[in-house]
């Protein structure tokens, strides 16, 4: 079978923009690229993790790994594949080894699938080895097709609305560009809050906290793929408190809440506590129409 | 096999006072009781929903249901007795089915074994059932023995320390009592900052917020068990713009940051986001040294 960018929903790759004409080539954008699984006769999907999403260290060195957030949106690809529902509310990974740049192996297994919800347990493996686990929730949000049936009661609780305040960001041409560079910075876009930029000249802030504006190099729209990369694609928050070592991360939990708008992102990450080798790491995503559109936490390992 | 409360770590409900002797007999205390499992010669666990425990609603009235909190702790209990470390540093789990106050079985598989962090998937079934899934990294945290041939960059990254500021919470004897009912609330010693306490009489604070003084009524000392319930003990935060129904919990990830010390936990819960039916929870357990014990969102439906 072809490569399959994504299910039947409005997830698909296609409709959110993910190829691009290029001198009446259709061309897959780099994300895409790195994201995409192909369904094998045996009913799993094979991808391939990319070196183009790589993380950077300071030094502009970039790991033989490659962003946790990519892997899980290649996940994500295969779940919605055969999902009931269109979006994927909850996912939770374990990251139990590091995935090699070769071929692997996703393997989704459907534990409910309900009319609200539905969850899956996605594995990434590699030479039959589980190097990623992860369950996915999936449902409606906001927006979507209601069910013409619904009763009074669900009507209600459906309406109920209310939203946090953003974060406070200066404008995009007050922030600091991250430069390019090997890995994801040859691809992402990032406008650091300058509060939060001071490690970039090795004088970090002292705060663990990281803000900025997010997109792709190549302007690729948000879709809740690249949802779940915004959601690990800001440098770890400890960067601001000196500890510039690669951070692996343990664990990851994202939540979608809105089909974000096309422009750009505002990413806002915080921690609440670094301790005994590990620190949390949260992440806020609103879209350019001012929708809070993701959250997460992750926890991590400091780096050394 | 008798009854397990916990495996050979620090978390063993003995040492954490999950006991007590009355009259000179030993009696496991009612949460204890609640969470025990009991490994059978399969290997599984078995384990029983108890009805103590159940959600009560804002007229008195309870469910039919056993908190998730609770019944995580239980998963927690089995996890905990064969890991290699003696902390539930990350636990995701997935609601798919409520579990009825019956017999159930916890199925534990270990996925990762290392030296930093293991992971466990975890399943609670009823007639083969699978009712909830769970994934939990274990490890150590600040304050455990430390590996004495810790190479010397590990040190570094071991030692690095960050805390942001805990909530504010007026003192406990100006907060709110919630009153002893059925359910969890003939268990719980719940002191709400009457700045959330507004929905008790009808009259909510239209803020999804949530904070108060947690204990159990008995009096149990907190340990890495008690924390995987008062991170779901508070009232739902969406009690607080009015939605009163039951708010059934579709993915719920915890993390423990430290061993809580003896004394009154703080648990502060707040919300980002509701829309589409869906809510999230985000709470934080701070302990009576003030230390940061917890974190956890869940997302949430609604309630009708």
């Amino acid at each position: 079978m072809g490569v399959t960018a994504a299910g039947p929903s409005e997830e698909d790759a296609g409709a959110a923009g993910g190829t691009q004409s290029i001198a009446g080539v259709t061309a897959a954008r780099a994300f895409d690229q790195a994201t995409a699984v192909r369904r094998t006769t045996g009913g799993q999907y094979d991808m391939q993790p990319d070196p183009r999403f790589s993380p950077a260290a300071p030094s502009g060195d970039f790991q033989p790994a490659v962003n946790g957030g990519v892997l899980i949106a290649a996940m994500l690809r295969a779940v919605l594949d055969t999902s009931p529902h269109p979006h994927p509310v909850a996912t939770s990974a374990n990251f139990l080894r590091v995935p090699r740049i070769a071929p692997a192996q996703v393997v989704v297994t459907w534990l409910k699938q309900g009319k609200t919800a539905a969850v899956a347990r996605t594995s990434l493996l590699q030479d039959d080895q589980l190097m990623i686990e992860s369950t996915v929730a999936t449902g409606s949000l906001a927006g979507d097709a209601r069910d013409p049936v619904l009763p009074e009661a669900m009507q209600a609780a459906q309406a109920l609305s209310w939203t946090a305040e953003p974060p406070s960001l200066p404008p995009v041409d007050e922030c600091v560009p991250v430069e390019a560079g090997g890995g994801i910075r040859g691809q992402v876009d990032l406008r650091l809050d300058p509060a939060t930029a001071g490690w970039m000249k090795r004088s970090p802030a002292g705060i663990p906290e990281m803000r900025g504006y997010f997109r792709l190099r190549d302007d690729r729209p948000p879709d809740a793929y690249l949802l779940a990369f915004a959601v690990d694609a800001l440098p770890p928050v400890v960067f601001g408190l000196g500890a510039f070592g690669w951070a692996p991360t343990v664990e990851l939990t994202w939540h979608m809440r809105a089909v974000p708008a096309d422009g750009l992102l505002r990413v806002a990450a915080r921690c609440r506590h670094v301790g005994g080798g590990w620190f949390d790491e949260e992440a806020e995503v609103w879209d350019s129409v001012g929708r809070l559109v993701a959250q997460s936490r992750q926890i991590a390992r400091v780096g050394r």
